[in-house]
């Protein structure tokens, strides 16, 4: 293998790939990243076994030339050194060589890179995917849909299932769900067309479209996902993205949802969010991060905390509209917070249906997301 | 104690004295900031023995109120808590008054706190310092000469006269000294008048200063240093900076200055960085950080590093000048890029008496400054 390659292009496409490089492996191939040069142009590939992305830089873009390919051939080089000098390599041209045994000689500017290279035989080969079941979605639809879920995942490892979002496709509604036994966000979109494909029980590691959000482009370009038996696939521009489904069979979330209530307030959502941040600064100083609401005689919610050793911050909020039964509950407000973080709407409705039943927030101007939260049962 | 105080003068003199509060004291009331209210102002004072930080907020500034006073008082709040609300408070006033056992009522806009206040009598009093030996420094200047020599300080709690940088001030010069036996910085200024104050050994900790540096305005203001048998005083608008001298002598490091060189290059300083921060990063790996220099035939400096799992990294370097014998030479890359982040000049000159012999690094355009770094024993 023997080329000569844009920096710009080489590093784009290192930053992709190498989301997929775990510091904690024990498998010291998975440190490197793969290069494969055909005289298309280059395949870059890393992988940590449950995430693999492979980004492919072709040799020539827009009729520039990106790559000169002089040898095709592969190698796989230590991702994290070879990172980080990318990056600082002085030319925006940089001459790769593979010679004996993996050798690869780097050559940018004055400075010369001597690697030991690794074998390519001896990386895994990418999980090969049936390709029947396709959909499309604009990239910053996905990215608001995993921002706006993957925040409830548990980050508990005894319940792998729940460190996951469970997808579930109909013929007009794609949804995601996460929750970990406390609290559970849920985001719906409906389908411009029905393409005939459906799935349900889907699960993906919360970490994992953490990364994917990541490499999707802010644009609003359409991005293609394939869901086979245990893997999905993401097609984003250049990027292939691969990702492992959990397995095991995610809990059935419907019950939980209540469908009556017996109190709803509507309340501006920055200033909730506002006053609860006031008053959970006082309560993580308990560690407990209990924050109480409840409603007053003058129609007003009343917003307070309280810590044995500080004292007590009480704020009195107006709201929009409410309805039925007064109220007094308490909650964890880190939960609360999480879930007024990422409500786009200005205002926003919390329906309770007693003191230990689940919280239900949902923005006004937008039905397709759900959040809830298990109070808290406290003695005042 | 009640007032009316504006929260954007109150949370900037909160910012100043917090720098005084330390998170692992074992004294209470040293984890609160100290109020106290008279009809000219509200003080604020913080304090961890070493460092103590006074803040004055008068009451009235070019003609507008800042603090409306109802009643004079004391009391201390605690700092971590009150740091972080004041900076969320709804409204840009802030009502606070003291009540019977020190319970703090805070208003501002619908929000209430009630916080459990201390007694100020329990607060330690702040040293007196006598105001005969002081001197005026330009702000940006004491910054700058903080910057060029803290970094080269000892971390070791074991030789606590080394975690301070050394303070002399002769007839004419005032000079600042920090080493840590591997490497060495020292920065001079010439004093345009000669004030008769005189003073050595001043050593002052390095963790000190930098937070001094956080609270020097970047506009070039004098300020007044004020310096006493253990106690520094700095004067900064209206921040008053008290800072313990540390006990002990500090060492002669005069001898260890070579006086004259075997070999000197002078050399462009960003390219010089460059390159020694790519042969860092293999270096890195290696746990030691040693880079090599070494002088080639013709007349270039070659950079290199190598790393026995990774492989290596060689690059040359074109020279301004060159002078005296051949060189090769290993040094910790890490300390060689310290010095370089903090020279200004465009060119610098390295001297060398032998491949033991501490390597002498000189700003070109600036005879203030003068680093030292010892080399590494190598065997190749």
């Amino acid at each position: 293998m023997k080329i000569q390659i844009s920096k710009s292009y080489l590093n784009e496409s290192i930053q992709h790939v190498s989301k997929a490089i775990s510091s904690r492996t024990t498998i010291p191939i998975l440190t490197g990243i793969k290069f494969d040069v055909s005289y298309t142009g280059v395949t870059l590939t890393a992988s940590d076994t449950d995430i693999s992305i492979q980004s492919f830089i072709p040799a020539e873009d827009n009729d520039k030339t990106i790559v000169q390919i002089d040898r095709a051939g592969s190698v796989v080089l230590p991702a994290k050194f070879f990172v980080e000098i990318i990056k600082k390599l002085p030319s925006s041209e940089i001459e790769m060589e593979v010679r004996d045994g993996f050798q690869t000689f780097i050559r940018s500017g004055a400075t010369d890179i001597q690697l030991v290279g690794l074998d390519p035989e001896e990386f895994p080969v990418l999980p090969s995917i049936e390709e029947n079941q396709q959909i499309s979605i604009p990239g910053d639809l996905l990215k608001n849909m995993i921002k706006q879920t993957a925040f409830s995942i548990s980050t508990q490892e005894t319940t792998p299932i729940l460190t996951g979002v469970l997808w579930n496709l109909n013929e007009s509604e794609l949804k995601f769900v996460a929750t970990d036994r406390h609290r559970l966000a849920s985001r719906t979109v409906h389908m411009s067309e029905d393409t005939g494909v459906r799935f349900s029980n889907v699960v993906i590691a919360g970490k994992t479209l953490n990364e994917l959000s990541k490499i999707i482009p802010d644009q609003n370009t359409l991005l293609d996902i394939v869901v086979a038996d245990n893997q999905v696939l993401f097609k984003i521009d250049r990027v292939l993205f691969y990702s492992r489904i959990l397995d095991g069979t995610y809990p059935d979330t419907s019950k939980i949802i209540p469908t009556n209530f017996k109190t709803e307030i509507v309340i501006d959502t920055k200033k909730l969010a506002d006053s609860i941040d006031r008053a959970y600064l006082l309560s993580r100083e308990e560690k407990t991060n209990i924050v109480r609401m409840q409603t007053l005689d003058n129609g007003a919610v009343e917003i307070s905390s309280s810590s044995s050793e500080l004292g007590k911050v009480t704020e009195q909020l107006e709201v929009s509209r409410f309805e039925g039964e007064p109220l007094r509950i308490s909650f964890n407000s880190k939960y609360m917070l999480d879930v007024l973080k990422v409500i786009e709407s200005e205002q926003l409705a919390i329906q309770f249906t007693g003191v230990m039943s689940p919280i239900i927030i949902k923005p006004q101007d937008d039905s397709r997301s759900l959040y809830i939260i298990l109070p808290y049962r406290t003695t005042n």
